[in-house]
């Protein structure tokens, strides 16, 4: 398993519009094959700062995400609200690794 | 529901002492009522940098696993291996909303 943790950062009047591009890609990204979360978090302190957590069953898995069309439109349509470029960094997992745990 | 994401960067020599214990908490805490994951990450590129993705039904059982003591016996245990000092950051959940998705 593998888990892709993205920071974004987001100017602050395009807040809700990245909210909801954002869930366009999570309920679409849920239904690739070899998705198994696709979490969508908002700092409390700080609501201009998110994380995007993607879990994947394999590095295939992850590459797959960045060809399919949602994610080329998400990509498009909020990079011109980025207060900053994102940053994705991958993880490999400790814990938990029942499958049952992840999907 | 919440999400604290922990930040920990550790030293070289304990990179194994930390997985351990960590191990041994996220099991306790998964048996907490309010606590609906807790996730432990390794960075591919960075392996002294780990995040633990923990998510709480509510507020209130986040600051609950605070007060039990596998969380005390971890805290104490994994201190003195910090390379730097740990770094939690509270998220709010934005998707997915569906309980059933969380646990």
């Amino acid at each position: 398993m593998i888990v892709n943790v993205v920071n974004v950062n987001v100017k602050k009047e395009h807040i809700n519009d990245f909210i909801t591009a954002t869930i366009h890609n999570h309920k679409n990204s849920l239904r690739e094959p070899g998705n198994l979360r696709f979490d969508v978090l908002q700092s409390q302190d700080e609501p201009t700062r998110f994380i995007l957590y993607e879990a994947y069953r394999t590095q295939q898995d992850a590459n797959a995400h960045k060809n399919t069309q949602h994610y080329a439109v998400w990509k498009d349509t909020v990079a011109p609200w980025m207060e900053e470029p994102r940053k994705g960094t991958a993880y490999a997992v400790i814990a938990p690794l029942e499958d049952s745990l992840w999907k």
